[in-house]
């Protein structure tokens, strides 16, 4: 049956669930595109649980006035759980998942997906790592809004978006990088200005280019 | 076997260990008494796994440069899982915990635990819930932090206070409150100062009155 191969990959308990439990599963899936900007989860509902074939999602929290902030990226092979809270009840926070390249993604229904977890204990302890796993990437992230200045999270956020994309070129505008970090435009431009002053960077208009790495992971250190 | 009554309310796969497994645990177990302000857990080692059974706990996040957010509180009756970060591994980030009052704590080794855990799939998943229950809180804060301005914040931790000790009076330092909130004392002394002019509070050098609350829950919507 389709995806049997593939989930054999990802999940480390496929080979010990039953026959009928892997047909379910696979049954249970289905393959969804999502153009950039698209939205792939935008509330406590379950969505599911969301395999990243090719592209990239961001999970962010979203204000009532609509300020943004990303927690983390999840790339090809990575495993999306914090849209499936019914698998882990214990997630009674809002997250939102958007596209931020065209993405392509294998989505087990979470209520199918629960009913395994709940039947198998070695399913529902892979699950509950996995959203432990994003708690310390969450930590991190807080700790870095409480703790540190402003143009050091800057200087990370550049140097991780080079290390993603594996370009040098950030194509973001500074109205988007502001909403990853949860701050103001303004902010981020005149940041950007600094940096360029000191040889960091360049900047045009639509693209940011990292001329001297050195410089910002001295910021960032 | 001493403890074993206690264990069987706490934990809701007691009943299903082997009694080598319960006798094992109960032997690892010590009972711990904490001065008002003693650390109890201060760094990434494995401190193991702390009931409250008197006094209440407070679970912090510290910088490098002795920066602080207190996260969430432990109160009698609650467990204290991310001090025992060899039960759940994929707990990598640095949390501290102090006693904020004398407290009494069962303290049951972390290794001991991790063991049965490993063999017991029922007790990794109590170990991992307990873990991803505190997500949900650490967002909460993190929401607060990111979204909230800070005369919000300080509303919301004043009335958190309350409940949470009972007195309408509560008897913290500035200094106190604005580690717990990760800012400044001058900004808690100057929001505190505008609170008591608007009537919500009265503000005598070691002790904050709560007059209104409705005005401070006004502020906290």
């Amino acid at each position: 049956m389709k995806y049997q191969e593939i989930f054999a990959e990802y999940f480390p308990f496929w080979n010990n669930l039953s026959a009928s439990e892997r047909d379910f599963l696979c049954q249970s899936t289905t393959e969804e595109h999502f153009e950039k900007e698209q939205s792939v989860h935008d509330n406590l509902g379950c969505s599911g649980l969301y395999i990243v074939k090719k592209g990239r999602l961001r999970l962010y929290m979203l204000s009532e006035d609509g300020k943004e902030i990303t927690l983390y990226r999840l790339m090809a092979g990575d495993i999306c759980m914090l849209s499936a809270s019914c698998v882990v009840q214990s997630i009674t926070f809002d997250v939102f998942v958007d596209a931020e390249e065209p993405s392509d993604c294998y989505c087990i229904s979470g209520p199918a997906f629960a009913s395994v977890s709940d039947r198998v204990p070695e399913v529902k302890i892979f699950a509950l790592e996995k959203a432990v796993d994003r708690f310390s990437d969450v930590m991190w992230i807080m700790q870095q809004i409480v703790f540190m200045s402003m143009d050091k999270r800057l200087a990370i956020f550049l140097l991780d978006e080079m290390a993603a994309t594996g370009s040098d070129a950030i194509t973001m505008t500074h109205e988007q990088i502001a909403r990853h970090l949860g701050t103001a435009r303004e902010v981020v431009s005149r940041m950007l200005k600094h940096m360029a002053a000191d040889g960091g960077i360049e900047v045009t208009r639509k693209c940011i280019n990292i001329t001297d790495k050195k410089k910002l992971r001295d910021i960032a250190k």
